[in-house]
């Protein structure tokens, strides 16, 4: 039975949503897919929910094709098992939290490894009922504080979420594999470009980790990748890191005066005009050491300060720095953090000053604290044996050929400096180029963090207690749409992929011909005994540049347009995704739109 | 495909749950269907879930055929538009309340209609556009202060709610006649004996309204029906009133010593001993008039006393009266009542003393109030005419023919008397009886209310603004599988229904005979292509008494024994519903299974 557009429950719209900013947002609601009822809370109407069943039905086909078994959990929650975790803490104000009449805690579940962990050790005890692999296709509950982008970042969305349950490491690395391969023909399916990225294991506690994300200039996410194949999102991109240098040679560090130098910019021109360097070679930002001080506020509203010392020519990034300080809150320090330390001295910070260690351990191997107790973290290319320009914590003053494990030490190294095009990956093969993309999935050795904190365990091949290793593997089903309808559309409308488009074919009739009605009719049945489902704009009093306005809009990838030449046996076929229009014999319509890129 | 029991997500239990009541908890979670996360609230397991997108695949098909539309709301929603109908308050402690990190009220939808009301304003404005029958499938929520008997009464659930959109009256009986009808073909569909009873409109607000009941001894309902083809709701059953009586020569009423009669059983005994009717019939307590005194409280705290009258051999129905009364709460009143009406003479409660009115309107006509100011309403049988035995707010005197209409006046009629066998049906279609049932749906004619409220209008063919009709219809899809359950089962075990058993046969291999289990799989095979959907107990080391008494529990209707005579080509083929075990041969298996009842 066709679906006729007379009937169908839908409204296009000429006007741009005024809260919508990218174009899957913009499209979907404009189109009549998804209408919002909150802030990143969406009801969708029969179009959307066409194009999300196709979704949901390609996932669920791979998953169960490697033996995935689906089962549903609820979206409200009990405190407890968060409680055991810490992740009722962790979340902060990122979850929805609620009580019963009796003053019970319950959660809107954001994610659920608490309770399907909680699952298997209620229901099995052996090794012989692993490996296991379950999967839920549910909605999910976050508290964003910027809901936005539509579907993109909402507070209520649908995911796919699966765990794997193993014994060994080995079985969890083989579990990880068979989503992550199931995953890529997800993807292939949808007709969704996608690049593996190395991911930080983040807040969830594990080892391995990567995220699936679909390159797009308008992506959120920046990753990284070289030419011989080395690809991370940028949070999880590490410094290759230098071999120590010998002191040998190297000059002793010296104060001097470098008034008005409160930016690298301002030092550096000093620098190169009051204090040339010996060789002749001009100073520049990369032979500064900047130190940065940031707060941190950890989960229970603790604040401590933390220096960052990085090369002058490079930034933080704090997004980077929000992983690596994870769960603490990071932030640049403000002047009350400045005031209870006077050992700071703004402009002309530096780990040393002519009376001594300010900040960083005192000595090697022997972690006295500094004069300010303020914890140092360095960069990775600030490593031993390198020599730095950097406030000597004196007004107007810095020290020229400061060493890095000669003159001064550090608390530690910390991965929290901006990523920049031709760096060079870890791995060695070659530089980086920075892209943007859009998570689509995410694939993630937990390990055994949950199952050790709620006592998963099963009995091996010799009768010995073993905590179970799992896997955590995620697809935002919403979120796909809306990628799959970002990167799918014109100036005009959407244009699906065939896989997922909420018709197969839509039939406009141009014009208000009785007789040329009836000759649609008579496609559209034909079409639909065929295998085609097909969407008939069938509304007798609207124009044709209406009705092809609405197709463009509701972005079905075939159009065929029943108009004057249909008397003579023939149509018009528009594929929407090459643009190409051309004249049809209705008796060849069907071999003509099953042969359509 | 095959699913084999050695791989399935699934764990028999032998025990009942500890919690469990009813049969259909008890055996969905033993049997694996379910898993309990909080009261009221389960998960799903791989069974349970088939069963259940069974379950929905058939009303979605029979919803669709008479051109109802899937949509899918969250179940997240902003306080906004019930705040505008006053269900936000309404509700009281039976919904879950929440904030977002901003502040704003948010509650866990316990049904839609608000929001599918402002779904239909927001993109509709024509008649043309109308009828309209939009549906979805989607988890609910209520904070049941009592959630039991599994997933009859729980906290998270899945209904199908629709609604319906109408310009006329005509249309919306129309549109609900279809909605009535496809339920009909719904539970016929599902297996489910169904009974279709008025109900009342309760807190919905509305006309016309009728529920699905399944007839059971155990449901928790109660329902009447008439031989003559009269059904309803206990709590929408309607008294005949007898038509008024004359005055004429009625007695006047004569206050009489009554000692130690509070109860009405004494005081039949001590009217008939002292008091005797002149005529010689003896008294009964339907002689008698009760004046019980209720104490209501409104949704805003408030605490006002009423008095129901009643003829001394009914009681009151407490559902009936929450119903009568909702949304306030019904109690008995209290000492702290009582001492603050000294007017009420405990056990000798009447609306007359010897003194003037005690209770309701002191003369028809002029409704000035009695001495107590309480209101006071009558059952209506109390009807104009009749005379009664009733107390004389004296203590140890009541007063012989008070005479309704004559010497007191109530402010109304209620209904809240208990139904009794043998009342006759309003209707005049004979005497009722009452029988049990489990609700299984509702359809319900909202009228104009939610309309009116949230301002959906459209122009109606003369460019009229009108106001739109709409109507309610709701099947609870887990608690209609777990009725299922409930009446299709034994003492061992679930027997599904054909159209919704997770599998058309389950394959028992007996014994660990490796050739016999090599026949078994010979046997999956052959019935998988036939196209039969089957569960293949392919545990080895499992005796043939624990994969019975699994396949027992289980409930597939078909079950396949491959054992012993499987050598010889027979394999024994158990009915579940019927209880017969016939030996089959394997060439004859697929037409000796699609012939089982």
């Amino acid at each position: 039975m066709s679906t006729r557009l007379s009937q169908l429950f839908v409204r296009t719209l000429r006007e741009d949503p005024v809260d919508a900013e990218v174009a899957s947002h913009r499209l979907l609601v404009r189109a009549g897919y998804i209408r919002r009822q909150a802030p990143g809370v969406f009801a969708w109407l029969p179009l959307g929910l066409k194009v999300r069943r196709k979704i949901e039905a390609i996932i669920r086909d791979e998953l169960e094709a490697f033996g995935a078994q689906e089962v549903l959990f609820p979206g409200l929650l009990p405190r407890e098992p968060y409680e055991v975790t810490n992740r009722w803490t962790e979340y902060g104000d990122g979850i929805f939290r609620l009580k019963d009449r009796k003053g019970a805690d319950y959660l809107l579940a954001p994610t659920h490894e608490e309770v399907f962990t909680l699952l298997v050790k209620d229901l099995y005890s052996s090794y012989k009922d692993l490996p296991l692999s379950l999967y839920q296709i549910q909605d999910k509950y976050r508290d964003e504080a910027r809901p936005r982008a539509g579907l993109l970042r909402g507070r209520e969305f649908t995911m796919k979420d699966s765990y794997s349950f193993d014994y060994t490491d080995a079985g969890l690395d083989a579990s990880y594999q068979q989503h992550r391969d199931a995953y890529e023909r997800i993807f292939t399916r949808l007709g969704l470009d996608y690049v593996i990225v190395k991911a930080d294991a983040g807040a969830m506690g594990g080892s391995r980790s990567e995220e699936f994300l679909h390159p797009t200039p308008v992506g959120e996410d920046t990753f990284v990748r070289s030419a011989g194949g080395y690809a991370a999102n940028v949070e999880a991109f590490t410094t290759a890191v230098p071999e120590p240098r010998s002191f040998d040679g190297l000059t002793p560090a010296e104060v001097l005066d470098t008034p008005d130098t409160p930016t690298i910019a301002a030092l550096v021109d000093v620098a190169n005009g009051k204090h040339p360097r010996p060789d002749g070679r001009a100073w520049t930002a990369a032979d500064t050491l900047k130190n940065i001080v940031l707060a941190l506020t950890a989960l229970d509203g603790t604040r401590e300060l933390v220096v960052v010392g990085i090369p002058g020519d490079r930034d933080i990034d704090l997004k980077r720095a929000e992983v690596a300080f994870a769960p603490a809150d990071v932030e640049a320090a403000n002047e009350g953090d400045f005031a209870k330390h006077p050992g700071l001295v703004k402009g002309y910070i530096g780990p040393w000053s002519p009376s001594g260690a300010v900040l960083g351990a005192a000595q090697t191997g022997e972690p006295a604290r500094s004069t300010t107790g303020i914890r140092f973290l360095l960069d990775p290319r600030v490593s031993e044996g390198t020599g730095w320009i950097t406030g000597a914590n004196v007004h107007g003053q810095h020290v020229f050929g400061l060493v890095a494990g000669r003159d001064f030490h550090s608390d530690g190294i910390i991965e929290v400096g901006s990523v920049v095009a031709g760096d060079p990956a870890p791995d060695g093969s070659g530089p980086v180029e920075l892209a943007r993309g859009m998570e689509i999935g995410h694939v993630f050795q937990l390990g055994r963090k949950y199952a050790d904190a709620l006592g998963l365990k099963v009995l091996d091949e010799n009768g010995k207690l073993v905590t179970v290793t799992m896997g955590s593997y995620g697809i935002g089903v919403t979120r796909i749409l809306a990628v799959i309808a970002e990167s799918n559309n014109d100036g005009k409308g959407l244009i699906w992929p065939k896989n997922v488009a909420p018709f197969d074919v839509h039939v406009a009739v141009a014009g208000k011909d009785v007789a040329v009605m009836a000759i649609g009719e008579t496609i559209v049945d034909s079409l639909e005994e065929s295998g085609f489902d097909v969407l008939f704009d069938d509304r007798p009093k609207v124009s044709p540049g209406v009705k092809f306005g609405d197709a463009e809009l509701l972005g079905v990838p075939l159009i065929v347009i029943v108009g004057r030449d249909a008397a003579e046996g023939t149509v018009e076929l528009w594929n929407r995704r090459t643009g190409d229009r051309t004249s049809v014999a209705m008796i060849e319509l069907g071999a003509a739109l099953a042969a359509q890129p």
